[in-house]
């Protein structure tokens, strides 16, 4: 068996030299990377992929709302599919590695199996998923949801970028196909992903064994006050909704301290109206992410949230409400894709921390058709959706050598 | 003596539908005003009160800043004017009253000392002031601030709006002298306006005798932090900015509460970068304005802003500061300009209350040159900087009527 072999690797010079060409398609300033959902610069990406896929033999093909797959050929072509695949597609101010690497992963250890001539008994697919980041089109992980069967076809392609032009624009002008054709079944799946944390920098593992992601969801507060001038109008007489950020930041850092190390609050948006320096605002807007592995404490936070925002709203004499825009589920993974990954880290003598993903992942969805689980790789700092996202080339390999040895394990 | 008879008043009617007449240039669909400095509307809204003013027999001209002047002579052109005004440039979304008032009640004493053919010792001088709201190009009180030697004439011409455009260019556009005339003598100077506060119409008070203008000033408070993933990085690895707003809103509206009811504080324009929902925000700016007629209590106020966000940074791993974008130091009005007002709403048995205005306003300039005082007149619900800005025609005939008595005891 050379999967047993320490020489059964994968070529980490060849990986990192593929994301420093892919980087270049949407290089920003800054070093980071602007390659947007369904934009002429992502389907430039797919096309450089496609080239290498091609060249290792391989056959592509798209979808109907523009996922790309690419087949390596197993012994018996009748068996389901091993998949693993991640996006390309990036936030506008996003890293080179967030989504590109679980595709450049894939792709090397397609590379590594025609290196070593070791064919699978199941074909191995590379998916590439259409518009995981949702910065462009505002369905995150919207291609995996389609394949998956968890939002319509039609829905999904209604969706339209701030310019008003939809996914379906994008998809017909692209000539991608308009029908869905029925899923391949598929046998197991993983994804290899930086870890866009810095759990694992921290405590010096070089792979994370992700065994779920947690709960989450995004709220948007909406508080109406009323417009004065800042001078004259006495405070007890206003209406101004900044007293409810006043009252829920606190409560809810305080809450997120109480539920444990794995609570997650973030305010990454907040806007007054009409902004004006010397006017008590009209109206106060603001953005809260809530996330926890464990569905009780997650239900506390959000329970705490709903509670300070109605209390300080009557407190304060002014409307408005809590509104949930976006949940996921948390979810657990396959114990035989974890057991894969874990033996794959163990038998290359990486250090391996079992852990839950915070961030949501295409693989939330596969994961509602097919076993699967998750690989994850140091990015350092624990920075990512920022351009200065960085990695290192032996953590990557290391990933790339765990996919590797566990897509054998699971495609034979 | 005509001016101490009942019959001694101004036409309520006229001035109303002046009002009306000028809401017009710039009218918002809400049914207020956005007639921003030195824009098209402005100018058209000076020119529509220029028509009025020549017709009554008064004569324009205009200086190097975009104030402009409309002089009714006295028996004895020789004399210090007296002055009047305020101004008519409104906020984007401003009502029909703010600073308008001011002028239309100044137009509506000459034209009615005209009706009484009334003639005054000193010359009577209307100003309109440019750019007083500071909206567009960002300097509250321009006008009367160059007029008065408090601010370089070039220095004000080089301010630019979020466009570009400086006043320069604009003045230039429109054909103002370039010069500044050395500025006539004044003996004295009033100025209506609505109260914008609810205390005179709580109160059931129609006259406010303005005796000054509280301390005030504007910070702008900028926090760097981190940009991070929401989901996978712990809260107490993050350097999130908003951190600081969990601390210094608390203890602003605390501190406010404390230092009793003339305190003001407000938060008016609150942002954070890069304003994703999923990513703690690298940036959070926010302004605050503080407010308070006693200097100790003022200076305790910023002190506390100062203090609050200096502990919360250090607390929070994060880095930036307070920055004073602009102070006015209170003021108090010139006795015998107060006493002229008071006596004028006592002939007429208004219900008036002494009180010190809580905004800036064109006569915190003009009283550093000559004796000044201010008339307030009640405002709905206190509400201005604000398309429902309201005001009776009872009220601003009442506060024209005091204006007309107090100016003429003044001018002889």
């Amino acid at each position: 068996m050379p999967e047993s072999s320490q020489n059964f690797r994968v070529n980490g010079e060849r990986l990192w030299s593929r994301h420093m060409d892919m980087a270049r398609i949407g290089a920003t300033r800054a070093g980071g990377c602007n390659r947007q959902a369904l934009s002429d610069l992502d389907l430039e990406g797919r096309a450089l992929l496609t080239r290498w896929a091609e060249a290792a033999g391989c056959e592509a093909r798209v979808d109907a709302i523009g996922n790309l797959f690419i087949r390596r050929e197993g012994s018996d072509p009748n068996l389901p599919v091993v998949m693993t695949g991640s996006h390309l597609d990036t936030q506008p101010t996003g890293g080179k590695f967030d989504g590109v690497y679980g595709v450049l992963a894939g792709l090397e250890v397609i590379e590594s199996l025609n290196d070593h001539a070791y064919l699978t008994r199941h074909p191995i697919e590379l998916a590439v998923w259409c518009n995981e980041e949702g910065s462009r089109f505002p369905l995150a992980m919207m291609g995996s949801a389609v394949w998956a069967g968890r939002v319509a076809l039609r829905e999904a392609r209604a969706i339209k970028d701030r310019s008003g032009v939809s996914v379906h624009d994008e998809l017909s002008r692209f000539k991608f196909p308009s029908e869905l054709k029925p899923r391949a079944a598929v046998k197991a799946s993983l994804e290899a992903h930086i870890e866009q944390g810095p759990i694992l920098e921290q405590r010096g593992k070089r792979i994370g064994v992700v065994t779920g992601v947690q709960h989450m969801c995004r709220h948007e507060v909406t508080i109406i006050g009323q417009e004065a001038h800042a001078g004259p109008t006495p405070m007890q007489l206003r209406k101004d909704p900044v007293r409810v950020l006043a009252e829920v930041l606190p409560a809810m850092y305080a809450a997120a301290k109480r539920l444990g190390e794995e609570a997650r609050f973030t305010v990454g948006f907040i806007e007054t109206q009409p902004g004006s320096p010397n006017t008590v605002p009209g109206l106060l807007r603001f953005t809260v992410d809530l996330r926890h592995p464990d569905a009780h404490r997650y239900e506390a936070l959000k329970q705490t949230l709903h509670e300070s925002v109605q209390a300080a709203m009557a407190r304060h004499n002014v409307e408005g409400g809590v509104s949930l825009m976006w949940e996921a589920p948390g979810v657990c993974f396959d114990p035989d894709c974890i057991a894969a990954v874990r033996e794959a880290a163990l038998s290359l003598g990486f250090d391996k921390e079992e852990m839950m993903s915070g961030a949501g992942h295409d693989s939330c969805n596969v994961c509602t058709v097919a076993p699967t689980a998750m690989i994850f790789v140091p990015c350092a700092k624990g920075l990512s959706h920022n351009e200065a996202e960085s990695a290192s080339r032996e953590d990557l390999a290391a990933g790339a050598d765990v996919l590797l040895r566990a897509l054998v394990k699971l495609a034979g």
